[in-house]
């Protein structure tokens, strides 16, 4: 975790002990911004509770919107011509700046998939990369400084490269999967000497580390470069390592979970978009900001697609935050 | 819960409610015992770290010497003639009444099994019930007006018949398993009709209530009697749900889980135990005897049999209630 020099983007904490003297910050001074490539994409869905076609979706989506409860976020994605109005008009309502949003010639990314007994646990059925197999994420200018950057679960080596095209981020958090794990484990090596927080599924850690206990996977990861791991359980919440720190958080237990597609990405949002506005890493506002991501993650499962994230209050979410507090207090 | 009338096991609350005066109430005048009805036995296991051939094991075991550091306990057993003079002394040092635990001509209840990738599923090689196969618990009459009383996992009418028994107990907890389930579901649903709490794992409450979704097998079993119930989710720690209550406490992510035999049982010894202790049954006495009883089971698996059990101080647990508050506080 880097501090950056710009005096634009200096930490809310430094502004606040410079020489003792407490400046008159507003919110817009110390607003920190996310940068986050990804996906966005066309979903079709099946659970036990129903199912979308077509619906929207996609990493960079969920992230997006997510994030956006809580801070200004800069997306780098790609769509194809058939990506229609609405869709943009969603993301603008949300203030998502679409500078970095590629609209290319081509069909935008495609995936079907379902889940049966296991909500934990999806079926893809059909993916179709369309203009998301070339996608070559090139960060405007305009987003190069963002302080906060989220490397959805996308190619290690495109991930690598935004980050040698942003300046000093201030935190880098990355997402992955079992298909870079088997197929490209040094190239996620040499990208994750480079993040400060890795968010992954206790199977993918498992299968990372090779290593089946979650402390001893997590130190192992650790050793190569994070300097945390949050680790997302499914139904069971988010167990968070550091070099020296450990936080569990157990989701909420839900009576009906109608669609989990996304739930990782919008607890990515919530959590990073929390860290942000809150202007400082520390141990506490990490803690909080897991359970803001777990919050939206826990909105966002009860819908299809960003049915129910893209309508959520500040209220909502203060009310849900409230419901942890009470859940795990003793 | 029913409240005791004996004057000399009236609840904390109500002896110093009394006119709001305080009278000076030693430990020893509140102080609530608990019955226990299980097993005594002799355990074999196998673990990825070892192994123990003819350990101290069963439910009773692990529930006293859990329970013991909390507050009285009075134990239903039947061992054999093989059951050896050393753990006999090791119960009394934990001044756990041994009136109800019955020596019998023939062999003690002999269990072997062993755990091999997931430490979460014991996989039972050899049981040899012994004298354990006609058990019927007698309680003696210096038993009867225990305040707390737990059946441990044991054929559900022998668990009704010790509540035909006892006098009044101020709460009831009891176990079951698999085995009570899917042979004896009327009996047990008798029994959970005079059940207080139920203590279960995840898996057999789904077969229990024949439903995949936590919350609602949980409401489906608390309609059948049942105030509330606390459910085992192995690494994942424990779920709570009342009829408007839940709580949820992640279990302590350990690096090294020797022998998870038995977790189950101290687990509820030390909820038990400190309910008893705390002589009140509130929201928050039930939140705080949660994180007791997973205290006592944290410390039991990182050893095999009681080895680590049968050694602690209360410091030691003082210790690790405070690494459950710092591990789930935000």
């Amino acid at each position: 975790m880097r501090v950056k020099s710009s005096e634009n983007f200096l930490p809310l904490t430094s502004i606040l002990s410079r020489k003792g003297e407490r400046k008159n910050v507003t919110s817009k001074e110390i607003e920190m911004s996310i940068l986050v490539v990804g996906s966005v994409a066309f979903d079709s869905v099946k659970t036990p509770f129903g199912m979308v076609d077509n619906a929207l979706g996609g990493s960079g989506t969920y992230f997006s919107v997510s994030a956006s409860y809580f801070t200004k976020v800069k997306l780098v994605a790609v769509v194809g011509k058939d990506f229609p109005q609405k869709h943009i008009a969603l993301l603008k309502k949300h203030h998502i700046d679409l500078e970095g949003l590629k609209q290319t010639e081509g069909k935008t990314f495609r995936w079907k998939g379902q889940y049966i007994k296991d909500l934990n646990q999806a079926e893809t059925l059909d993916t179709q990369l369309n203009v998301f197999a070339s996608f070559k994420p090139e960060i405007p200018d305009s987003y190069k400084d963002s302080e906060f950057v989220f490397l959805a679960n996308i190619d290690p080596v495109l991930q690598l490269d935004v980050l040698r095209q942003v300046k000093r981020p201030k935190l880098v958090a990355c997402d992955t999967m079992n298909y870079w794990i088997t197929g490209k484990k040094p190239e996620l090596k040499k990208t994750l000497a480079k993040v400060d927080i890795l968010i992954i599924n206790d199977a993918e850690l498992r299968l990372l580390a090779e290593e089946n206990n979650m402390v001893k996977a997590a130190k192992k990861v650790l050793s190569w470069g994070p300097s945390s791991l949050v680790i997302k359980r499914g139904e069971y919440g988010v167990l968070y390592i550091g070099k020296n720190e450990m936080f569990v958080l157990p989701a909420l237990p839900l009576e009906k979970v109608c669609d989990p597609t996304g739930a990782g990405d919008t607890f990515a949002g919530g959590f990073m978009g929390a860290l942000a506005k809150a202007g400082k890493i520390t141990n506490s506002s990490i803690r909080k900001a897991i359970v803001y991501g777990s919050v939206m993650a826990s909105y966002n499962i009860e819908d299809f697609s960003l049915n129910r994230l893209k309508s959520l209050t500040q209220a909502d979410i203060s009310k849900r935050y409230a419901q942890f507090k009470r859940l795990t207090s003793f």
